[in-house]
């Protein structure tokens, strides 16, 4: 038997720059059939010029025409309707990361004033464009993403027209609030799918399975493979992959992230089929969000998994993936 | 201003074996009149010949006569009251681990079902050989050693002259425990004194901050910390201070352990002179332990602290200290 996707989409995905972007976009581009791309450069990316030449440098890495770079800026209040305009049809939707939560965020937005950031997000509920939210606050680390909840309810209650899409959910309270509110989305990864704080630090302590936000209970990852696994119409596959060289992982102080870009559809075709719901893998990788996204153009793209085993490199450059040297039960054909 | 302290105790140490004993262990004797040493070497101590002959490797590696290597058994529950009575005055106290829960215990105890453990627990009541134990279940990693306070409250109901050691506690849990049954007793280390999980995982992975049990939650931390400020009578010091050569800890797999013998008293002297409590910390560092511990003598040392800036090292051997290349407040003179 195989098993054939069209068109998967990873609706979250960090592609770096320079040699990092040669490595790892060329792994996106080969199974999706476009990626939401992080905006989280040094600097970020907060202008059209930054964003066409970061696009043409996605391009440029992956040499072919069947994947799409979902361009998005760093938000900012100060984005008028007009400056949002002028990105024309190369915006897709802006990411907003609390300051200094992850990876290059410390421009991020500090407060969440409703009045201080309401001109930008009418002139995005208008213009139609997502808001991608990094919902963690600067509380203990088990519960920064519950406690954000309510800024993603305040939002959500103030700009009613406003798509918002709560990035890599770990917890059960998000899980919750979601069908809450009409317009939240979310995107969950591979890697909260599967794992906990225990594969992180319950055993000796992994540093390629640190991420932010941090692996969660079991409850909660419970709670992300229901929605996940039934192709919950909310819910979009977004892997979050990562990569980071291997020295900045393996050493006194870590940087957070997984990278799973390669491993991502083969490892997901075995999780649902696992639990019996491979019929829900179409909705999760691509038809939720072609759907939520109306904006996104998505080129065609056929992939093919069989049930054959398929070794992970040890690397792919200098970044190390997840399950690196172990042996998938699925590969892409 | 200067601070005495008498004869310090660290009453739980390990001192590992070989080279790295050679390193650590004169880091001990320099500031501490003794401490007691944990059994899990490879393969733990459990024979007499081989307690003598670790103590012997001890003195050795310290080459003075005002520190006392208290010696301590791998607990088995075969072992039998003329067993333990022909260890003599040697034997301090027995250190029970479950099975597989921290490094080297993979010899522990399967399971705690009161008949097995019985006759050695009742040979131990009767000769007055405390019981210390690892806490912890094989659950969810922050659950673990609360969900261990039904066993601790179990051994301590059955042995009620059994002395039982909750070693390095890490959780108000395990506090409120204390005072529910006359024969619990807690050592509390320096690193969950003032540590939390953010700490070890809130910003970038700190792999020299990981260790068993797992430093917890902010509330923890208070409950912790009220007890050993206000000397709590039936609260000790236990450093539980854990080498493991540099490549150990920052490496794919990082082991468990923070190394602290070298800077524990500089840093306590610190922490209780901030919260005003420095007439409670020579009860937390030696006279409870003498209390509680009938069994041990305990050679006249004076430590001698000033305000004085002292500039941790950045590895001592292999080992790499907490707060290397930091500066601490207090110097011992």
């Amino acid at each position: 038997m195989s098993i054939t996707l069209n068109s998967p989409l990873d609706m979250h995905l960090h592609l770096r720059d320079e040699e990092m972007l040669q490595t790892v976009a060329p792994l996106s581009s080969s199974t999706f059939s476009g990626a939401i791309i992080m905006p989280n450069l040094v600097p970020p990316i907060s202008t059209k010029e930054a964003l066409d030449e970061y696009k043409n440098r996605i391009k440029m890495a992956i040499g072919e025409d069947t994947f799409t770079p979902y361009m998005t800026l760093f938000f900012k209040p100060t984005y008028t309707k007009e400056f949002l305009e002028s990105m024309g049809d190369e915006l897709i939707a802006i990411k907003l990361y609390p300051a200094g939560i992850t990876t290059n965020s410390e421009g991020g937005v500090n407060g969440f004033e409703v009045e201080e950031l309401r001109p930008t997000l009418t002139a995005m509920s208008e213009l139609g464009i997502p808001l991608c939210i990094h919902g963690e606050t600067n509380g203990f680390v088990m519960d920064r993403e519950a406690e954000f909840v309510s800024i993603y309810e305040m939002l959500a209650t103030n700009f009613p027209k406003l798509k918002i899409i709560m990035e890599h959910i770990t917890t059960k309270e998000s899980v919750e609030a979601l069908d809450r509110f009409p317009n939240l989305y979310a995107t969950i990864t591979l890697h909260h799918l599967l794992i906990t704080l225990d594969d992180v630090a319950g055993g000796m302590l992994q540093p390629h399975l640190f991420c932010k936000p941090i692996a969660k209970r079991p409850e909660d990852r419970e709670a992300l493979r229901k929605i996940a696994l039934e192709g919950h119409p909310k819910v979009m596959f977004g892997s979050d992959s990562a990569p980071h060289p291997q020295h900045a992982k393996e050493s006194c102080g870590c940087a957070a992230g997984v990278f799973t870009s390669p491993i991502a559809i083969q490892v997901l075709t075995e999780l649902f089929m696992k639990h019996s719901n491979l019929q829900k893998l179409q909705a999760f990788v691509s038809d939720n969000a072609k759907r939520i996204y109306k904006n996104i153009k998505v080129p065609k793209k056929t992939i093919i998994l069989e049930k054959k085993p398929f070794i992970v490199p040890q690397k792919y450059g200098t970044v190390v993936p997840m399950y690196a040297g172990e042996e998938l039960a699925y590969s892409i054909i």
